[in-house]
């Protein structure tokens, strides 16, 4: 998308001038690598888009933009110890170039060196650090849940929808609420502003889903039917379960039964048949389109200019409607 | 101390009715679980007498106080992952008792929450977080190099010194600045306050390192001789290092060596006499002596009542010379 594009060059600059060099450059240095490999910087164009619409600039966001960005990252850091990912945009992930402890206490000091940026705000710091806290405790307990679910059996809807809320939509939400506030917008804005980025957030989640199990290999750049042959609960899983009759139910708790043996490939084919036979990729797709719906009532009732809200609805589509 | 146990009430009921609680358990049992099992509440109680010396009152701190406590058993909940700790307080440590995934992102969590805590401040909260951040990368720092100080040939004693200042000082130091910026005192008094906090930290350590090698087991608590078993680089064998003779350092080269096959108890006597023979042991003595003395004219320094002098001058000999 050209619009976050083009904050492409100001985003990245402002990290290269602003990431702690250390010494220790054993602590410093993990975290300029995992800097350096890339990443769509969505999260600090949100900020920065989102201050631009109320104040025509958006020089005064770059540092929460990058300290927001610094915080994705932290996540990454952590979170693939724990999924021990072995790579991360197509590099080595930083526990496994360094050591864990090295990811542990690199991810540690980039956490506090959010804090030290936001804190730098002044008298907006304590609006922008109370968007910040419960965002990021919020994503903790997404995380937990997200590894809590591999060892649950029932799963409900209700419970999947507020971990990818958690562990997706409020980093979004957040972004923008704070590009918003550094530009002094009114609260009203703002409200709108964060329903936005968590709804369609959510669309996002749910498109992920869509696109892990019908989506084109090729395309979407990971293996497909990955979520299937690792038993990942997603869902288009957890509404099949819902929609299922009991052989279809039957059937797809076999397949994703731990250590089922079936051939991966033929375990794909048969789970996505149960997933189009129960009805469930259907509804996925519609309460997919559900959320981006209600993402967009909320870029409706800001009351940017049509310029500004052009590109928020095609943000909207992008996240919701990644090509398949 | 009488004047710091006096304040432990009050700590462990705002830790019982601040601690969240979840959900999910997952997430935040482990937290309840490390802050459960004890600990001395020294730097929370800091954080109340400082307040106390400039405000007659130490309840506006409690919070402040219990965020500390909370970031220093956050920096245990890690830092026991990354040295392997099976056991912390007579207690598995989280790691241990959990898994090293729940150590590390329920460790996270604290560290957030403690900045949810920081920033409820109002307008000091600028300067509160200030004082916090600096502290938070700095003991960051001092873990970092003291990881790295196990593999590097030739630590110099500045740097061992820098090491302990971070790792152990400047929350003792930014304990107590915390209180006394919440009692409005003057920058003057919290910069006395500061630097005692840190000389006195330095103080402890060296103590700490020659209660190790020369303390009573029985009344230190933990193995005589730990360090060298471990060839662990203290300030006893980085100063033995560099009054040795060429005889003597051969020697502890030697026993220090990876995969030194020397009895235990051997070793340990061994290097002991180096300790006393090369005048390491009466130097660290020395030196210890003379980080307290320089803690106490921070002290003197100060411009509260002499009843508060005497309780600081109470803690500084405590943290230099507990018992051997």
């Amino acid at each position: 998308m050209e619009f976050i594009q083009r904050y492409h060059d100001a985003i990245e600059q402002y990290i290269q001038t602003s990431l702690p060099a250390g010494p220790p450059l054993s602590l410093y240095q993990p975290i300029q690598y995992l800097m350096s490999i890339g990443g769509k910087r969505i999260r600090p164009a949100l900020t920065l888009l989102a201050c631009e619409m109320y104040s025509q600039n958006h020089q005064t966001a770059l540092a929460a933009a990058y300290a927001l960005e610094i915080f994705h990252n932290f996540t990454l850091m952590h979170d693939d110890i724990m999924d021990q990912a072995a790579v991360r945009r197509g590099q080595a992930t930083v526990h496994q170039k360094y050591d864990v402890n090295t990811a542990i206490l690199s991810g540690d000091v980039m956490l506090i060196h959010c804090y030290q940026v936001l804190s730098s705000y002044g008298p907006k710091s304590t609006e922008i650090l109370h968007c910040f806290n419960q965002m990021a405790v919020q994503l903790c307990e997404g995380q937990r849940m997200d590894m809590d679910f591999e060892t649950t059996e029932q799963v409900s809807i209700k419970d999947y929808l507020t971990m990818i809320e958690y562990k997706t939509s409020v980093l979004l939400a957040c972004a923008l609420q704070t590009g918003a506030i550094i530009a002094d917008a009114d609260e009203g804005e703002q409200k709108h502003l964060y329903a936005f980025g968590i709804n369609s957030g959510i669309a996002f989640q749910i498109q992920d889903d869509l696109l892990d199990a019908f989506g084109d290999a090729a395309m979407v750049g990971k293996q497909a039917g990955g979520d299937i042959i690792q038993g990942k609960k997603t869902y288009l899983y957890l509404k099949a379960l819902e929609l299922a009759d009991a052989k279809q139910k039957e059937s797809l708790l076999g397949y994703y039964q731990a250590g089922a043996m079936a051939d991966p490939q033929e375990k794909v084919e048969a789970v996505k048949k149960i997933f189009v036979d129960t009805g469930a990729k259907e509804y996925a797709l519609q309460v997919r389109d559900a959320y981006n719906d209600l993402a967009k009532s909320h870029i409706k009732a800001l009351t940017v200019n049509d310029d500004h809200k052009k590109h928020l609805y095609v943000l909207a589509d992008f996240m919701a409607a990644r090509k398949m």
